[in-house]
């Protein structure tokens, strides 16, 4: 495994690549490697010839009061692991790299950016938008994986590859898990033992509120309540948002649940603020 | 020539010419060719195997009061003029193909974006912006060819081809003038016979302006004032904008000229908006 941290060099190795008709899949990353990044390699193992994950804590997609510089960061250990699960480039730029002196353009993809995370956090999926953007015209992959974890996310990106017709598949991975159901999630480090506890209740949450539709509640608010109050009864948790909507663009469904809906959590659990969803079917 | 009006048909030839070792180049217009155009066909003919034209009135880089419905087509001309002129494919996409149901995300150039034409024509370089960054996904030309008239526009997707790492050469191609030197616009049309007489108040200002740089004259009070008073002396002209600065990153250089200088002009004549401009080194 090569470890990249120029752009022009990752560029050129990706023009060869595509030259010699290799297809190329990059997942994208921050870094602090769990299962569930390692899953995202392994999917991309499968589907190309040359996998290139990206590892970049990507400062523009923080508030000024999030955590970037305690975000957790170990790039030994992730190298480590990116090369024990076949990853054949990982492109390591730096901030200067990404973001030269004079650098001023950013992508906002509306709608879907304006509520759950987006509301919460503005000018966090511009972020987003703009260094996706950025590391697929570096990395230029035939194909990009993204965790369904981030559901927001991946509905943004899909949205930007569509609308500006950029030349890529853009590839959903299932929600992985720790064994009691809490997604995994770099930030799960930052929780105490008794906050871990308590991290359990979005999943749980979600299980609750798939057991309530399909035994036939087809009322959002009462679905949310439930959900409220399921979450409530963990100690350290403070609700940041319960969404139930459309799983395609995000628009609240209405009082009445009538087909596919995404639920979508987003719950500080001490300081920590961890979110979680599920697509339910009637 | 081939005429495409479908975006997957087009990508598709695009892919392909690029599979066999093609070096494409394309030429980003609004159509209703002048030589402006033609220059820009020629250029993009001796420096590639393969030349795209694409013909598309944008809506998104015009203002809700300015002249979408009134802007000039023809082209059935415009394709004629290509092909004599080399082209080897003209792309001619539909609104509803460029911009579906759902269509949200857009590209914005901030600090080069704000003055001059951005200050008068509010979102109009945002409308650029994400305008050509779907042509060149699209067409994914190795260079992409544009006309020094519309400076700010050069430097706005300079600027985003750079930010967002893309993959085209932007080449600039010098300002084509009719021969009293009224620089080539598809809008030039929009002026009666009168009108035209006055228009040429603009090159004549730049001519002047350089004239009073080169002898000596550093203030840029000063230099304003003469393209002003020139300007004014011109029936049916309305000064827009006068604008002395640098070239690079459009900034103000304060009272004093001490190296390469962009003179940018916007006059309203009658009732259409004209623009010039030229560098000039003192």
């Amino acid at each position: 495994m090569d470890i990249i941290r120029s752009i022009p060099e990752m560029a050129e190795i990706s023009r060869s690549l595509r030259h010699n008709g290799n297809v190329i899949a990059l997942v994208p990353t921050m870094g602090y490697f769990h299962k569930g990044h390692l899953c995202l390699m392994d999917k991309a193992r499968k589907i190309s010839d040359k996998v290139i994950v990206s590892l970049f804590v990507n400062p523009t997609q923080f508030g000024p009061k999030e955590d970037l510089d305690k975000y957790p960061r170990d790039e030994k250990r992730d190298c480590a692991l990116a090369e024990k699960h076949g990853v054949d480039y990982i492109f390591i730029p730096s901030a200067e790299e990404m973001y030269p002196n004079g650098f001023q353009t950013f992508i906002e993809v509306k709608n879907v950016s304006l509520g759950l995370c987006g509301a919460s956090r503005p000018g966090h999926f511009r972020g987003v938008a703009t260094v996706v953007a950025k590391l697929l015209n570096i990395t230029m992959p035939h194909k990009a994986i993204f965790g369904q974890k981030d559901y927001q996310q991946l509905l943004v990106i899909r949205r930007m590859v569509n609308d500006l017709n950029m030349n890529v598949e853009v590839v959903a991975h299932p929600i992985v898990r720790e064994p009691d159901g809490l997604a995994m999630s770099s930030r799960n480090t930052y929780l105490s033992p008794e906050e871990r506890d308590s991290a359990i209740s979005l999943y749980s949450a979600l299980k609750l509120a798939e057991h309530v539709i399909k035994s036939g509640e087809n009322s959002t608010d009462v679905v949310a309540d439930e959900i409220r109050k399921h979450i409530e009864t963990f100690p350290y948790t403070k609700i940041d948002y319960v969404f139930i909507g459309d799983p395609e663009d995000l628009q609240p469904i209405g009082k009445t649940i009538k087909g596919p809906v995404l639920i979508a959590l987003a719950v500080y659990v001490g300081t920590t603020r961890l979110i979680d969803n599920a697509v339910v079917t009637p």
